[in-house]
């Protein structure tokens, strides 16, 4: 509650760059948001709340999440979709041990072409977030989703 | 136009923490985020915009909300369903009265297991926030949904 | 990145106040969001991202944008509906002829009565804002959507 109203702008910039770049398709630009050993992970509601460790995608490290770029764009054979993300209003705290934890609702909408909008994912990220030469990054971004039907499949990173 | 940032930010915060709250299934919480003698109301658009007094639910006094709680939690049965709130950007003055007015659009999604998501309800926040004790509490919240159609129904707090 | 506080403020209450004029069907008052002669352009992002000219709505200059109101409420038959915007985090830069440029994904839902809500637009404003006697105003407003399927057909502004 007493994030400082600087910090407070720098990171829904973040989220709303995070954003832009997905759904921009902008997918190798991706891994910059986050620090070299950040841990990217998507993770069924159920799972996480009962702690279980299995995870829809489950990434560690700049090196994997630039393979699964490689891998969307380069080997995956997939019909293309647009994402949109619409991020909600974020609650930000910071621990004793300095890291900024934010937590924020999101809801991601996916159009193929030819088709109507659809929802795609609705759910809540949880994430560390980590300055690094004046710049935040993601330490740790969990996607925990509640739809426990992925409507076709998961393709790009959310 | 003119309200005074860290007061914003402070509405931007009680509207996610409540968020968080429902989202998160922390319904014995609920009514903490009101004044003892709130009202909060959950109308149709189109009887508010008339000014009928029919409410699909219509709760005064914390004392009212607590039962309801009860009720959801030990009483009703129903289908579990997770709820997810995304609140956009609120409009927020100051009355002669200093009573802060605040209007903000939501959306609240719908996820019953082993389904996709839905939308569940779409419409409008208009609250009246006070300060009580250096804490922000809603003395009314009116949720005005413009879906006359409820899929299903209504047993969450919105 | 480097945007001053309170005018970020002041663009995210431009779209705060900007969605509730749309929503609450306050039309006559949608013109005077804009600059005498600023361009308001409905446009696929299909044909957006490849530069082409075509648009499903193209309006320059507030006397066209009062004829499209006009239309809408004395001439276009039409079943009435219901809008409600969602819009996300803004991005928001200054060029360097000091023109604000604003990104921010949005979504818009569309309730017509005894039906579902349902995803009507989904995609993202492309804007610049000018200060115009101490007012913000949008000089240019592209509203690029990706969904390819309008439902129905396109009656209000978005």
């Amino acid at each position: 509650m007493t994030v400082e109203a600087n910090l407070r702008n720098r990171i829904c910039d973040l989220y709303a760059s995070y954003a832009a770049c997905l759904d921009d398709g902008r997918y190798g630009e991706w891994p910059e948001f986050f620090t070299p050993d950040a841990w990217y992970r998507v993770v069924p509601r159920e799972n996480y709340d009962q702690g279980l460790p299995l995870s829809t995608l489950s990434l560690k490290g700049k090196g994997m999440m630039k393979d699964r770029i490689y891998g969307i764009e380069s080997t995956i054979f997939h019909a293309p979709y647009y994402q949109r993300h619409i991020i909600g209003l974020p609650i930000i705290s910071i621990d004793e041990n300095s890291v900024i934890r934010c937590e924020v609702n999101y809801s991601i909408f996916r159009v193929k072409r030819d088709f109507s909008a659809e929802i795609y994912s609705i759910g809540k990220y949880i994430d560390c977030v980590h300055v690094l030469e004046n710049d935040l990054k993601f330490s740790e971004k969990f996607c925990v989703f509640d739809n426990d039907i992925i409507p076709n499949s998961l393709i790009y990173p959310i």
